[in-house]
């Protein structure tokens, strides 16, 4: 019998601050890309089309002897019942020994690390004078992104959003997004009044809404989707030369967010080759015949560690494609597992 | 936040009986058989090459609502390390709502559900007369096995043991076995002192070690095999006709227990049709060219339910090639947590 530590969501989300997630997610990244991290086969289930779904994403990160999975749910219907329609578990294992180290709650590390994706992918390909993000998707990883990329973008002024569906979530989001912003990321640095005033300065900038798609994204440095959309909410027309995406809602087949069009000629990055090619907004450009696989410059860990060129000059227009990999979710979960112990947080139980 | 019960190694062997676990068992195999239960693809990672390795075993068990996965890590030298080689984790989940249900010991319902697998495979394929019984291995699973099928094949009157590594720890394993099957499967009984008596007595029965297994083979109606060997321990000229087998070992490629040749003219049946080719003992036959796919008769869930003929006379060679699905695990994991839940066992915790 194994003590096993069990971190729920209250404790995750106690445990969390996004500046740590970025650096985690980064070196999550840089493991893979130095062959010290593998990514075992994504496992993928539909209960009931377009209503019910789970997949395991797993792998091994031999660089933080840990190995494990995440399973994500996902019930459309939940809602109704009163339960969320995401439900994650993170599972992390002693690689030396096969031992279980815990379990924990997965939505918010899922938020988190996808949040951190997203920025990473600005922070290393975007002109670095970006001052204009455009936001697409406002729903519930919206906040997640914005903080993230404004912790790691110093020069972005203006936040632009554009809801696909609802031009009135758009105005509501805009509208609370800074005290969103204030009470689930700021809030994490009370302890140290000087980064708090940081982060909550940063804060202090436009955000807007927007109906008008087009626009926004004639002006936009730095678009970030993150939606469920199945067809291409921009097009390549509007897109000028240096524009920077991080493309996050594509994580199964059939997802695209922005015209395949776009993949020709622009400088292609992505967290893993299979899983983008795959499911990954890469999955359709291919698909369609715009690009070859062989159009993917390099994995995203490639660039942090200087070995490829990311962005090679200010016209380049640049695209990250995140489909999302257990090892940002493992690596995050480590370093919860490691602050959990530390502060007592969680509970031990016998396995 | 979820409650959520963490069952332990300890409450797991509290709570389940073989007698039971056959029936679930069966049950698991009659899902598949009538399209509610899916197996998702095993995902199988090696560490280091034969020393350590981890397996993931998913699935939804539609007829019982639940889906979820088994994670059985394998680290050859855990044993100097004072841990268990093999160390494995059970989590089931609501198919209907996707909310964790429980996370169970994966140790004891694996070897509880392997051996149960190995007697329905004799049960329902071997002549109902057959008297002996050649258990090929004398390792953890071996007690399993002989005490799951001493309770379905009733005019079993003698065990033979053979360890193709060693003929001491057969003769050690031989003299032990019936007190080991007292302590370890009879015992759960003495609640109802009828049923104590019956299992009691069904194990007052000859077990002998060999270190001849030709002339054991030679002999036996039932032959099962548990060993990693990877290659054959029985040759075909040996068995005669009406012999069964239960192939129990291979469970990953370059696995083989028994003559490939065996597999001409056997009536073959496998637990799962992609894992029994991919992984187990039907692999090689296969590879060898003795056999194609199509030689399979059936999955055993057919049989179960009366769809496909098991044995045809008296002189057929029969095979179940039990690999080991998460169907069998899952709804052994259900069982238990319906179980703790009644019994106040294992721990709540909030995920």
């Amino acid at each position: 019998m194994f003590p096993f530590r069990v971190v729920n969501q209250a404790a995750v989300e106690q445990i969390l601050d996004m500046s740590n997630v970025i650096e985690v997610v980064e070196q999550a990244y840089k493991l893979k890309a130095t062959d010290q991290a593998t990514l075992f086969p994504l496992i993928f289930h539909e209960f009931e089309q377009g209503k019910a779904d789970m997949d395991i994403k797993s792998g091994h990160l031999t660089g933080a002897n840990v190995f494990g999975l995440k399973l994500v749910s996902w019930f459309g219907e939940n809602s109704a019942k009163n339960l969320p329609q995401l439900i994650g578990m993170v599972m992390v294992l002693d690689s030396r020994t096969g031992v279980p180290l815990g379990i924990l709650s997965g939505e918010h590390i899922t938020c988190m690390r996808t949040g951190a994706a997203g920025a990473i992918g600005a922070k290393y390909l975007a002109r670095k004078d970006s001052k204009h993000l455009l936001m697409i998707g406002s729903g519930h990883q919206a906040p997640f992104q914005i903080m993230a990329t404004l912790m790691v973008m110093e020069q972005i002024e203006k936040v632009t959003i554009y809801n696909p569906q609802s031009h009135e979530r758009a105005v509501a989001f805009a509208q609370s997004i800074q005290n969103t912003l204030i009470d689930k990321f700021v809030s994490k640095y009370k302890g140290d009044p000087a980064l708090y005033a940081k982060w909550a300065k940063r804060c202090e900038i436009t955000f807007a809404a927007t109906d008008n798609i087009e626009a926004a994204a004639r002006e936009a440095d730095v678009i970030i989707t993150a939606t469920p959309s199945r067809k291409p909410l921009v097009k390549q027309e509007w897109i000028k030369p240096g524009t920077h995406f991080s493309c996050i809602g594509a994580d199964m087949e059939g997802k695209q967010e922005i015209d395949e069009n776009l993949f020709a000629g622009a400088r292609l990055f992505v967290d893993d080759v299979q899983q983008a090619v795959n499911v990954g907004e890469t999955e359709l450009p291919i698909k369609k015949g715009v690009i070859t696989p062989q159009a993917i410059v390099a994995e995203i860990g490639d660039v942090l560690l200087g070995k490829v060129p990311g962005r090679t000059s200010d016209s380049d227009i640049t695209i990250f494609d995140s489909t999302g990999i257990a090892l940002q979710d493992l690596l995050t979960a480590t370093h919860i597992l490691r602050e959990a112990e530390q502060k007592g947080l969680g509970s031990v139980v016998d396995l």
